[in-house]
């Protein structure tokens, strides 16, 4: 049995990693670590977990969590990683970051596009293995210390990589249009994402300066091997869960959407948590939710010879909590799809 | 191994239950059966499956379930399961009929709520046991026919049951005023029920004449040793899954809050599937989705001398699929909560 | 031209009462307020104003409205209204409080059930008209003081006065099972009301303390001129709009479906925005939304002598800023429906 | 008074037409037609009408429309338009058309992308106005026949044209990702459009080949006056209503956002539907809704040198029975505006 820590516990990724992780066979949850009032059991916090998993949930300076766990999982907000991971690493803890302070190795581009001032671990930066299994098994396994991707960037990543790898992107361009559900902005995000302002509408934001943006340009850069370029909207649909990512590529040269398949259905042949639709079927988000794949599905508009990629992951699985459970498997060694066999609910 | 078929398999039911069983270590699932196009595999039905389950699903004609199972579930339209019990029975098969076809033991009864003319298996009303565990857990053991309650019933039951035995309602008289999700209509419901129809609206339907008002008329009144009096007032929300069941009781003397949900608390302290909420607190639906849980809170309205209790179901779950999987466990002698562990997904 | 106040005119009462009054030929909008960070046009803080009423919105502090206004309508939180009031009446303005603060005339219940302390403006209870105009329209009519209801209390009230007062209901007692949109909320709830928490979830609160409680114990009482007895359990269900009150009272005697039917047809049929539905049918909250109508629906369980009513309103329109106008066109003397016209949008 | 026919009103934008002209000063409605068992009042048929417009609703072979109106409306599906404007033109009827059989001029393109057969009115392919005020408004004032524009074209047009038009966009080509609420499906769209299967999913559909596609490829060309290349990507979002169009334009050479900003609002300044959004601001599908505004929002991503101009509609308003008001009053000679003045509900 591995001892395992998560911090961040009663937040969105952490309750879906403790939900993961409370059925893994080779996990112990040693400490679950949440800023709270008073320690209390995780069912009277998170509903969910009544009568299921009620040990308690302390506070992060009532715990040490060296003594405590080999690996330790952190699903914080936006600088409590880069505090907190030196001190682990140096004393031994395994690393699974799931919060945003490791993913960009370039501490200028952090620091302009967080926008909440110097990184305070920056020699660590780029000492993280990116955790992209599809793209960088061979790096995780055996990992210290793992940076768990973005949502946004899961899905526009496994999306765009094969056809841009493959050198036939004019200017090695891609155009991320994606839509996320509402829990992607968190359990405490305030008043202008409550329920009358979210439902019925839908908008983007952010276009070239959300945090995303230069995460999908590094992990394409890496994955093809020279600079990629991405211009990345997001947006907001009124549902809770799922990430869609259409994206778009200018082809080099004429390809036909069958020669497209199959490019796709090559690359991620052997990936047990990609699934490359029949040709002619798009993904939706809905066949997706609650589990840890990635479906993806392709077309050509000949016309304008642009490839149009489209995927669905679950953002708080596959783009969070499911791949950091993902990468953790690959790093302790176990299989890569134990405590993730999960079948999507119908409907 | 168990060889277990599902008949309707494609149906929401049907594939809850697939997913269920697909993972419960002593299930071999042997016959998909639903009506389709050609026999095709499921994961190209049903896309939740792709990659997972990709067993054949045949049309009935196709296929000699009791040649291939041992224990056939029938999550089937009306009248199906009436025309196909007597034979799977006769060949040794065990069956839990999903469908309403023998909930009622009174034939009249049948045909005045369910209106599609004459019974035509009468002779097998009455011989199914009721599969609602709580309550008849030692008639479902061994059993080999169970009638898998509906799903307003088991959240309507579980909510009044024990306050109605203890004999302190006045009338042995309860008022269930139920919302549940539109999956409730099934996966071919029709225009009546398509999201712009339903979205953003709430209403109330078939007072006094629902199939299930009878059906909790019966096993209320079995459950307590007498007749009891129920008004059934079904709504439908704006949602996928979750009813919740707000059952109004009037107390024949005094009774305090701390009491009532004392004597909740005793009542299912040894149920794995029932969590009476702590004092003061109520159910969301939102708690229970993708499980087999019962939430139970209760309230006393002293002015008026009235109980108040609150249960929320998913109803595809603990009101359908789930509770049939338990009632499977409980016939074939497995462990009562064998696949049927999740925790709820948060959020 | 009557010059017009809206404070408060940012949130959800106030901007659906400038949406109607905007419209309304004999209104002048002459005083928007709110609590702003600067002075800003409307359009530029509620965006759906933008390009139709871009006036000023100013803080409280920054305008004398007794010098501006000859009508003022107070759609403000909790003891704001008590504040403002007094001085507003004593300079001839004419006041439709929207908030809770004058709404019961019982100081001690009003101390018990809005738990904020003591009322600021006691001497004033009793003194404003209860803005329900089915039931009180003679005393709205030139009224200088008209507190409006409660969303609650209207949906519920308009349901079961013509029952209650009828004299047929044992112990002149309702169930009220309420179901609202989460608006009703207002516009500033906190991260409880998030879209990831509200969505695909239904949850009762407040069972027999909820504020809304003895003010139908109030109405119901006063309008059936004998103490009424109310049991009210409020739902949050996950629409933006519309509250589904459904009503269960026990008959004395037995009465028929049509005789019930009859009785509210009687009741109603000269009222504006009242729509007693055809015998057998049932509101739907859908077909009211963006309406000042109130439909009701009536329905009788004869095994348990009980009769159902159904009413479906808007909450913010008949629940609240278009009763306002109702009752502002009441005090002014103006067609009642004057600027309500609204059919709902299909779907 | 003008006397104005709808054909096809008990649909959801028959419906919608008839909610907006119901209240316009200048016309009488004198026909309402559908496919009805019986004639019925419409407030019978879709209950949002009732005590509002209880005008009879006959079916199309009981009336004769040329004797009853001047104006006549199809909100009809496909092919039935074909087979009833050559009569209704012939006998001197005005025809707005918002069905889809008379928007594209050729023939061939037509029948490629309909896929119904040919053609069964193709002398009068090109003699329609297309409604596209903003456009064409000078054509249609006083034209006797306008096809009203699709739902995805009015969105996609008014949002590509103005920077298409000034030629700094590579190759004239815009990619047009746009997301549409349920309500675009119709009223009968049957069991794949359920509130289960579309609530909490989100997905593309028809890449290139949808009929939408070659409408926004003719309205564009004709807009800029030479060809323009689109590549259109559909896709539904779990919302009533709405479309959010989000453009993606490569441009020639670079451009401030303060310059591209510049252009939409000097293009559109004069219009009253449209809204061009402050510089940084981007539309919700929210704040349109109910209403027959365009709002826009642009924005420049230098790294890529592109442009992304997102705009939202209403799509049974402005995409809809909206614009048919908008173009009926120029066709007519009253205010362009004319009923059509709403401000969108808060929230």
């Amino acid at each position: 049995m591995v001892r395992v820590a998560i911090v961040g516990v009663t937040g969105y990724t952490g309750a879906e990693l403790a939900r993961i992780l409370f059925r893994h066979p080779q996990v112990e949850l040693t400490a679950l670590v949440a800023v709270v009032d008073e320690p209390a059991p995780l069912g009277s916090l998170v509903p969910a977990f009544r009568g299921r998993l009620e040990a308690l949930v302390v506070n992060p300076g009532d715990i040490d969590i060296a003594e405590t766990a080999d690996y330790c999982f952190l699903a914080t907000p936006d600088r409590v990683a880069m505090a907190a991971v030196p001190d682990l690493l140096a004393r031994g803890v395994r690393v699974v970051d799931i919060s945003g302070d490791f993913r960009l190795r370039d501490r200028a581009v952090y620091e302009k596009y967080y926008k909440k001032g110097p990184h305070e671990a920056a020699m660590l930066l780029g000492k993280a293995v990116y955790g992209l299994p599809e793209m960088f098994r061979d790096k995780i396994r055996g990992a210290e210390f793992v940076s768990n991707p973005g949502c946004y960037p899961t899905g526009a990543a496994l999306a765009a990589w094969p056809l841009l790898a493959s050198g036939e992107v004019e200017d090695d361009h891609v155009v991320v249009d994606a839509k996320t559900g509402a829990s992607g902005a968190g359990r405490f995000p305030g008043n202008a994402f409550i329920f009358a302002e979210t439902n019925e509408t839908l908008f983007a934001y952010g276009v070239g300066v959300h945090k995303h943006q230069p995460e999908m340009v590094q992990v394409l850069s890496d994955g093809v091997g020279r600079p990629a370029s991405v211009l990345f909207v997001p947006h907001l649909a009124p549902m809770t869960r799922g990430i869609l990512s259409t994206c778009y590529m200018k082809l080099r040269r004429k390809m036909s959407a069958a020669d497209l398949h199959g490019l796709y259905e090559e690359k991620y042949k052997a990936e047990p948590f990609v699934r490359v639709l029949a040709a002619g079927q798009l993904p939706r988000t809905g066949h997706v939710k609650m589990t840890n794949f990635c479906d993806i599905g392709v077309a050509v508009h000949e016309d304008s010879s642009t490839a149009v990629v489209v995927s669905a992951i679950d953002n708080l699985i596959k783009g969070s909590a499911g791949q950091a459970a993902q990468n953790f498997n690959l790093m302790a060694g176990f299989d890569e799809d134990e405590a993730l066999g999960d079948i999507a609910p119908v409907p």
